[in-house]
């Protein structure tokens, strides 16, 4: 049936069976797809009905739809003429993961990160009833993102609404973790029927035993289920049409409750019950692995490529689990990514002292401050790019207070396949730029450990921020010194050029000093260390015989800080030049992490090719 | 009473009279202190009797408050021993408006910025259960700020507490703007006990009828109120227990349920129903008017000084106005500050084309994003320290869709009174290092107006930021040649000597050529306008000829412009010296902005202190 997919239009016509059939097969096809690509598995297999239900309902890309997070728009991709695209998934210049507007007219909102979608829908829909357009709009938003402040203050916003506006949040238990919180013990009552159904009884009961009554107070149940439904109270209460729970699996019952809340003049809320990981038993029994995938045998559901060494995440994980034991104050918190950030073993050894916040990383902030100001050392585990939603936390409830809270950053620097969204371009230069703040970047696994070390006793704000994937390791093994404030590791004292390497950029540096070797220079090569505050005095000392200088990190390059450095040179009048290599003025795309750096010309090719002009200059 | 400051032990054995006394001499106090000193008058006045309660009931600093925003902490410092300090409230080196760790062991977290309370107060709970501490924790927040997601984040963490945390919510109906949204209006079914009322008269009328029936059903009202008590049921839902609403100004009230909150062993949410202002007739009238005030007359609340001119607020303020008859594609954002922003005028005249949000700066900027999307141009008018709650959004929903949204930054630079909290010092560095965004800052009002108006028809996102106060004016009153994008103006072209000023600095800057003038040099001069993207052209123009280059910005010197600048001059293998004058990596105090400004060495005086020995250098 997905030889040639078929149309809105063909599918509306599709009885139950013939909606089975394709819901199966484009399952089946994600499965083979993400087996070879890798990509987001559990959440997409979740949503391939009800994405059928509102493509059938719905005439896109006249309606528009608003993916949240966008981790389960492969079935909506496939639908709008997208299929072929999925041999190139989450290449560079193939299609992206999430929905993109550039890609397809489809897509009507850019997604990645959690709880915007229904703020963004509600934008569509202003400016539909503004301009009297009239297109309808749904959003479609887990249960995990729901814990995302930003979504409350949607919603808060959408009760008001006076026309249509579907939000269909689909509810699987689950963010990247399991959920957790206030509401989704509501949720959990909504979908028992526990609670309603209980009143049910009672009401039911009553009434059965007295007809006299009823007439009475005839409106008496009609005010129970007006004012009192426990179903959706929640929302009902601030104003917004609650319907559900629905099964999110069953297409034809999709159909009939999207069929009636489009009619409604008032923003509606769509409660679907579905199952993450769905139809394939591996991702159905461990949803939480199969989330975000590399390419796997599809029989067994293991990894085509057994990981060879350990992550960064997992050197963060076991360090914290091991510093605990001694370490009393230490407490660690997570924005539903426990597995993600390396704090299973954590979780499992000192529950009392482990935090999932759920999604919710600004509350996680200034948490992690209350907790310090109360005698507690704080670690927030967190991807660069999602700390964006804490940074006037960092800044107004953590810095100001200068309080001993650390920040383990996962997934800086290019993170590859996830593309724009994900990538950690930007929090050298959030960070550097806070009073306040210390921030390291480790050069491998061991300096990491020696980093997590120095921030034990560090009773100030301090960050360690380290790539996604395999760690380095050191060939020698032997146990770099240990970390000192503000101090970098000198690895070589030349002269004439100086390359100045930040964290994870070291290999290429050390490539880039190879090479320029070979071309008979003797260049000083520095592993920074710190990001904040960076050695002056190294610098300052080096200047005095250096006529090129070289920066390397793995983030912005505006903001950064290679230009931190080059203006303190300036500042100093050095006659030298200062060449800031890192991340260029644009979003990043997807990709292989290494083809990325080859492209921005932030390896050793890049940079020598940067600084060819100035070796001109310069006798070696 | 007030001439020594009662004990809380002398407050807990005042009658009802003698406690409506003290209030009245606080409320007086407060009054006339503001009215010299200017301050937050109306938040302040309304929380007076429920502080009493607060330091009658609780044992601080035992046991501890936190002020959502701390807007509201005056009666709390009266009590603490700091009432002598308000003769220089606000004042460098003065108490502060806002509660501060650092003035007192009183204050157990800094606040400012809104909704971070509860995040914050959970973090103390959690930290005292954990190492087995016995203080109370109670949060302070108004229903203003609970339109942040924040709090609700938090709200969805603190349902799981097993242990006692008092979160009061101050509802006046206000945030500094009047209170909107779906929130709103269920709390104000809650304060007119509309629904559970109705409810339980007619429950009460069928049991009156029915005795038999209540012993066959003998649970049923029980569950009615366990399960179906529609009031609080928004918090009860999540696993908050919710008292109220209770009268915020009878002490003995509150004192009663305050007490009867702090034995239960879980989160316990008080329904607090005040009047923001009370006490004052000016400010019962016009609360928002006396939300901030300047030293004013208190027997009219008229301010004491005349507003000289108009403020740059109300330059964006009228701009927008007039543009929007003509483009209609404009709307028009703010987050809870119609009046402050300027947006006062707008909102009348386009009640279709305004949004208040509620306090939601995050929500505020994807949901312009949306709008964007769909064919408007939102004009986003924000406070530049509050802005930095929407960075996240900023760069994932309208920076990485290069979508046409316009952000009007006020209060952009120092502040001045309201201190670290409030001091734009971190916009330019933070908006300049995104990819897509263009960033103007104005030299005086009309500039401003060129630069607002260069924006209508700039289809890609865009940011003009401006200082807090009366905006400069133009002698000669001859409108500036208009913006063209990248494109510095010009003012003076000399040698040797260039001084590059950003948006405000610019009278600084002049001082400064004068004084350099004055020393024999001929500097150029120049207007930048554009802080992103900076015109190059012109610098790279100037270098040739410059030995010294003086950039001035009202902005944090670490990602600001200036370290831009100073980069891009370094890879040139520039032989002059840059000098970066901006605010230096510290949280800067309260006080008046032109002494800080001295303080810090960005005026005139300081630059040529700073510049002193690289003068020496340079031949005039």
């Amino acid at each position: 049936m997905l030889e040639r997919v078929p149309s809105a239009e063909e599918i509306r016509a599709m009885n139950k069976d013939e909606l089975r059939s394709l819901a199966q097969e484009i399952r089946q096809f994600i499965i083979e797809k993400t087996s070879v690509k890798g990509g987001h598995l559990a959440s997409n297999l979740g949503a391939v009905e009800l994405t059928l239900a509102l493509f059938s309902v719905f005439d896109f890309p006249h309606d528009r739809v608003i993916f949240d997070v966008g981790h389960q728009s492969y079935t909506y991709k496939i639908l709008s003429g997208r299929k072929d695209g999925f041999d190139h998934l989450r290449d560079l210049n193939g299609i992206s993961g999430f929905p993109k507007r550039k890609e397809s007219p489809y897509d009507s909102f850019d997604t990645g990160h959690s709880s915007t979608s229904v703020s963004a829908g509600l934008g569509m829909v202003m400016a539909r009833d503004l301009q009297k357009d009239d297109y309808h709009v749904i959003s479609v938003i887990g249960d995990g993102s729901f814990t995302g402040g930003e979504v409350f203050e949607a919603l808060n916003n959408a009760a008001a609404l006076k026309s249509n506006y579907i939000i269909l949040l689909n509810d699987n238990e689950m963010s990247i973790s399991r959920n957790v919180g206030g509401l989704n013990r509501y949720l959990t009552n909504l979908r028992a029927g526990k609670g309603y159904n209980r009143l049910k009884d009672i009401v039911k009961q009553a009434f059965r035993k007295l007809p006299g009554l009823i007439k009475g107070i005839s409106n008496f149940k009609d005010s129970i289920k007006e004012i009192l439904m426990p179903r959706g109270m929640f929302f009902e209460n601030i104003g917004i049409k609650y319907f559900g729970p629905v099964d999110g699996h069953n297409i034809p019952e999709m159909q009939r409750i999207l069929q009636k809340a489009k009619d409604l003049n008032r923003c509606v809320l769509i409660h679907v019950k579905t199952m993450k990981g769905k139809g394939y038993e591996p991702s159905e029994k461990k949803p939480e692995w199969f989330h975000g995938v590399n390419a796997f045998d599809i029989a067994t559901g293991l990894p085509l490529k057994a990981a060879d060494g350990r992550s960064y995440s997992a050197v963060f994980g076991n360090f914290i689990d091991n510093a605990a034991l001694t370490h009393p104050k230490i407490v660690a918190i997570t924005a539903a990514m426990t597995e993600n950030v390396g704090l299973t073993d954590f979780a499992a050894h000192f529950p009392e002292r482990f935090f999932d916040v759920g999604i919710a990383e600004g509350h996680a902030v200034t948490f992690a401050a209350g907790l310090a100001t109360s005698g507690l050392h704080p670690y927030f585990a967190v991807f660069s790019s999602f700390l964006q939603r804490g940074y006037d936390q960092i800044v107004h409830d953590v810095c100001m207070q200068d309080l001993p809270v650390t920040f383990c950053i996962d997934r800086a620097g290019i993170v590859g396949r996830d593309g724009e969204t994900h990538q950690g371009a930007f929090d050298l230069a959030y960070l550097s730029g806070i009073p306040n703040m210390t921030v390291m970047a480790p050069r491998d696994a061991l300096e990491m450990e020696e980093m997590l070390s120095f921030t034990l006793d560090f009773n100030r704000p301090s960050a360690v921020r380290y790539p996604r994937g395999k760690a380095k390791e050191r060939l020698d093994k032997v146990r770099p010194q240990p970390i000192v404030y503000g101090e970098a590791e000198l690895i070589e004292r030349g002269s004439k050029i100086a390359v100045l390497s930040f964290g994870d950029r070291f290999n290429d540096a050390l490539e880039t000093v190879e090479r320029l070797k070979q071309r008979g220079y003797r260049p000083s090569f520095v592993n920074m260390r710190f990001a904040k505050p960076w050695d002056e005095k190294l610098v300052d000392e080096l200047s005095n015989d250096t006529e090129l200088f070289i920066t390397m990190e793995d983030g912005a390059i505006f903001g950064g800080i290679g230009e931190k450095i080059s203006a303190h040179l300036s500042e100093k009048g050095y006659h030298g030049t200062v060449r800031n290599i890192g991340i260029p003025d644009r979003f990043v795309p997807q990709g292989n992490p290494d083809e990325l750096y080859h492209l921005l010309k932030m390896d050793a090719d890049g940079v020598m090719e940067i600084i060819e002009n100035d070796l001109v200059q310069i006798k070696a």
